[in-house]
């Protein structure tokens, strides 16, 4: 705990890296709020395509959100290793979040040499008693990471 | 086992509300291919939108094929419930899926009068010897399940 | 979150309650040792009975010590439902534990009329830089919870 | 799947195995039923030990199980290797189980160099119409595989 983080990138490099890597998310308005070592906010913009009947936002752009913030922490914390992939994710939904803007906040809980295991809470903005999802993903880090 | 399983929902009648009710599910071409009350199959379309880095499909996509496939079965189970909402899904990534055609082969594992749990394998048409991928769905079903 | 939390069952009433109604935990030496409404901490001996080849503590052991954990939670804030029952636990070891005592950190993410869900963290004596396994549990509550 | 299953370690094998290493599994009276390559059946006989308020079987009985069985499964197809560690479990509880004896049907979704996915169906010989439980459990492989 009281030793010191790493950050293999910034938060304009993990931008940029989203963008370049992932032009399928560009609908989802995905932005890297802020990064420290420890915790990464990625913000997602809520539209249209985003909702589900009843006006609320879809499981599966909750999905992606969870899945693409512990991503881009896995990378802010080892360097941009693209072939990194998830083995297993776990989501529960708690709330049932408004057609707002939306943030996840994830955590590493282990990153050992082959696997990183990550905590994921996702917040609405309208939403101010506690997380509206909160998932659990395991990826695994390929063994030439210096790759891309 | 050998109970009749209820059929309330037929393959057309899944089909147009799949369209009417998720139009932004529109990019995945999703095609429900056969549901006999226990088997619900769900074929999607895969294209530049649904790929990652590398030419594999992206997680998301599978994790929206299989949260999408579990609700189709419970609606053709109990009638169209658009306000059934997933509580919960666990997905283990397997095999990288090559970039063609997949589908998801749903099935119901128990379903009480609040929750119903089910159980999808995901398949790559290019992949012979198992599934890409495989969840775990719970559903949790309004009170007023008649009301859409 | 500012709202006050309830406690309607003190440490001491859930260690009895425990000791009473799960007698065959016995051999796991559990231990309510703090709860203050949000965060319930459960203490767990370790013994030849919990370990494994290699001289680590038993996945069962944690899981034992994860879902009793979120239930005493769940029952400090409503009160002794016996019949409350686990749904689904979801839970990641991420490291080896040593062969010495342990806890369980229990908080909830949303608690609903029927169904809650909680986070749970397990801890080494020995190990300090962060859990040995994370689990999140969800428990099905009785319409009749007032029964026990 | 038209590939010939590997079998490494005989229903005595993985029964004598069991009794060695897990001592501390004893009272839950476990036995191997079967054993083919493919689909590992490990049985459970059910007693006041195992119990819960109510009359039903405790969930940590049944992980206990379900993660046993996915073990003697990976042992069964990779040989005796005491240092293969559970890394996740996700199990769904179904149905209440009668304080009855109890099986599991462990079956593997995908064996890699490093990691082994397995899917487990969990049995009350009270109850006939489906899984009283479900588990998917991720093994991680140890290198060195052949120590032991």
């Amino acid at each position: 705990m009281p030793t010191l983080l790493p950050v293999m990138m910034t938060v304009p490099e993990l931008q940029t890296f989203l963008l370049r890597e992932f032009p399928q998310m560009a609908p989802m308005n995905l932005q890297v709020q802020s990064f420290d070592g420890a915790l990464l906010r990625l913000g997602c913009g809520i539209g249209e395509a985003q909702l589900r009947p009843g006006g609320t936002v879809s499981g599966p752009t909750m999905m992606a959100l969870a899945d693409c913030a512990a991503y881009l922490l896995l990378l802010g914390q080892i360097g941009p290793v693209a072939l990194a992939v998830t083995t297993n994710l776990n989501i529960n939904f708690l709330r049932k979040p408004e057609p707002v803007g939306m943030y996840a906040d994830a955590r590493m809980l282990k990153r050992g040499k082959t696997l990183a295991i990550m905590d994921v809470g996702i917040f609405s903005e309208a939403v101010q008693d506690g997380p509206v999802a909160h998932a659990t993903l395991t990826y695994a880090i390929p063994p030439a990471r210096n790759a891309a």
